[in-house]
């Protein structure tokens, strides 16, 4: 089965080998930040936009230093939501900067759909960083790299997903992705009351429950939720304080989950609100380990879809799992292992 | 007749020989947005610095892109006018990035004249990429590089040009240059109706018109001012809705114009208002190739002022078309030549 | 004695080796940026992040064109205050940002000591950019590197200090600095005839003057203070008139100074109020000369922090000035000549 990406721009869209693809690709690029010299020419001369409406210095960051570090030259473009307001559409903006022949633009947007549309008129691959409550792909993918290195598998995990899953893009494109591996999810949070607004996800084999503690118990990982007091619209729970005696996570809690668990957390966390203190800095703790994979992630994400091109128009950027063993590939291969080392 | 530009302050400084320089430069450097290795090294180790007194984020990635792909380190200043107010003169910014030898800024200002007054303190190749109601030569010289693309030559051409031409740098760069070029220009627009106003373009040989068909009739190219809500200080329409009643662009408008009209706007458009979605998407529509000359343009721009050095101080960034042929300019010629090549 | 470096937090922690070490280096360094070729490869592969909770168009520029002529790959990251206090903590976004391997984190935040908390938790060397009212290092090494251009020596010198030293971390790292050095230094300013809050001072061998005249006698460089209306939170004076009849810079003033005595300012000035016009584009200003100084100490500290690594982890990026002589640094010399050529 091929692994043919042309964009990233949901966990939904993809199938287990163009997971398990990224995730292997990722895994080679680790290795980079931890050289002294950070930097492989993979994408010297490839043009990579950040497109962000929203504000997001961390996931914007992570992005510029993946590409920074593949040689490619990166433009950053934030835009508030006022001056769009006053000014073009989406699609005109995208179109302009289409015409500019980026090889990839990474896109934040507050609008679910929005690097959608992007992917419609664009000849750039496109990289959804997250938009509305739809989906955040690279995070999920960050997540699986880091319970991969420290399970050393993903399938047959129970997975404990706590805290507002209703707006939450992260929680969605885990879900997606943990289940695609083989991974069972329980999730629990402000909201899993209202059986109605989660049929997707009882689809996709999730089990609901409404105490965290329920959620928890044998997990292998648990994952927390950050509280979103910006994109909180509905009032499920009536105090940040409410919110963390119902759904913060202590240290109380870990006993109930498995005896080698590991917890993970998307950043930026609130401290004493979702997550206590000692569990962020205690020794179950991935929160910087993730963010380590993020940059990983990122250079995978876009090593795969703006650097490799066959030459064929039809699969331009299309890197297929299966025929690596064939002699067709080599010359791929052998180009891919020497953008790979080091710059001299 | 010489081609020697040491800033690009405005369209009206230039003569024919430059402008015919600067598009034909422009024109080497559009095929290497086309290729897999978008990058040059011709500037390699030049900073180049965008400093930036209004917001624009098409115009500054158009300078960005332009600047990396010519291997230049290109550095984003962006100045709000509020702190700008509590701080320091215009000129004591100036003299201070001087001082850290910058090879080249481009400075956007809301006040005209405020590239002239850089020039006259810094050693830096001073461009001009938008300075209040005044000029925006750039834009100027990317809408020349695509009636060229289109149509082959500029003489001869009529151009109307359709707008609030008194607030728009756009329409005044490229009434010198069109005018220049020996096409000619009739433009319609709010307050087109008080000449006084217009001695200047009269002058130029510039045909005013009260109504736009007036001015569309037999044009080879129709431009389309963006209305300019934020500059619009004078009431010269009462509302958008009046504005886009009277001027503007609409489907029926084009069969007056001649058969192989093309339609531009410099962009962002105000879809519905200035100009029709038909007209704009349709197949006259060149606002996409438009903003991929800007690119080239800028690159054009960037490359002979802050990247060629004869070594002679007096010309120091001179570029003069008519000693191309002679011996003496071999050498640079080759080097030119191998500054396009790409990267290995 | 050795001049180890691992991070560059004040003035204070330094000894006279490592100043004279930073000094001798960043003189090599000012040559680079006089050059067509701008840039050597000494920090090609290293992540350069600047960390600005601060607004500051002027030191950020000098850091990142530092950065940049070195071949860093630099990151820029704004932080307003206001997202901060709905976030995550300092020491969490250290903590991300260290997760992302850069190899120097540049820090400008508006609270004293926060560079220090950051070099407790990273790995990578932390350069401080001005922290609150506490220190601002490489201004004060930038002054004495210009001083030291015109003087040829810091010992045995008379520095007067104009202005308001309570609040300026200008003044702090420059007394320091100089004190070290063997200069003698005298301040006058508003707050000066309040001897409690300059016992430290005293200390340091200052000589507090209530009148500018009676600090400016004698003196071979007359350093002015900026006034700093935003961080100015007591009334030691009641308006900026006031302040520029008692405390501002007029050409009478240099009469009282040595002959050949020399100006500065570390910018951006309040023309008119602590400095006149007429001084500030004297023969005598060096205000212009510091700016350029500041890139090349800038790129001095980027180099000697985040590029010398010896192989032995307990010494890395440390710098023996002594050691240099011995046959075990020959290797090193030659590499540091090596990066330090033009790139080809």
């Amino acid at each position: 089965m091929a692994a043919v990406i042309k964009h990233l721009l949901g966990i939904r869209e993809l199938n287990v080998d163009q997971i398990v693809h990224l995730l292997d690709t990722a895994e080679t690029f680790r290795d980079i930040s931890r050289r002294e010299i950070k930097k492989v020419p993979a994408l010297r001369g490839r043009t990579i936009i950040n497109l962000f409406f929203e504000p997001s210095t961390r996931t914007r960051t992570s992005f510029e230093i993946a590409a920074k570090r593949l040689s490619a030259d990166a433009i950053n473009i934030s835009v508030s939501t006022s001056s769009v307001s006053k000014g073009e559409t989406l699609l005109d903006t995208a179109r302009n900067l289409q015409a500019m022949a980026p090889d990839c633009i990474v896109i934040r947007h507050s609008s679910s759909g929005a690097p959608y549309h992007l992917a419609r008129i664009c000849d750039a691959a496109i990289v959804n960083a997250g938009d509305g409550a739809h989906e955040h792909p690279t995070q999920a993918l960050l997540d699986a790299l880091t319970i991969r290195e420290h399970k050393q598998r993903l399938a047959g995990l129970k997975v404990a997903l706590i805290g507002d899953l209703l707006h939450s893009r992260v929680a969605r494109s885990n879900i997606y992705l943990l289940s695609k591996m083989g991974a069972t999810v329980a999730v629990a949070g402000p909201g899993t009351l209202v059986p109605a607004e989660f049929a997707g996800l009882i689809e996709q084999g999730v089990r609901l429950e409404r105490r965290i503690e329920d959620a928890i118990v044998d997990a292998d990982v648990v994952m927390i939720l950050r509280v979103q007091r910006e994109r909180q619209t509905d009032a499920f729970f009536p105090s940040m304080r409410e919110y963390a005696v119902h759904y913060g996570l202590h240290l109380n809690h870990l006993s109930l989950a498995a005896p080698d668990a590991i917890v993970m957390h998307p950043g930026p966390m609130n401290r004493g609100i979702e997550i206590s203190s000692e569990i962020a800095d205690g020794g179950r703790s991935l929160i910087l380990d993730q963010v380590t994979n993020g940059v990983a992630v990122r250079m995978a994400v876009l090593y795969l879809l703006a650097g490799v091109s066959s030459g064929d128009d039809e699969t331009k950027r299309a890197v297929t799992t299966d025929s690596e063993t064939r002699s067709g590939s080599v010359k791929r291969q052998r180009s891919r292992k020497r953008s790979l080392r080091e710059e001299q």
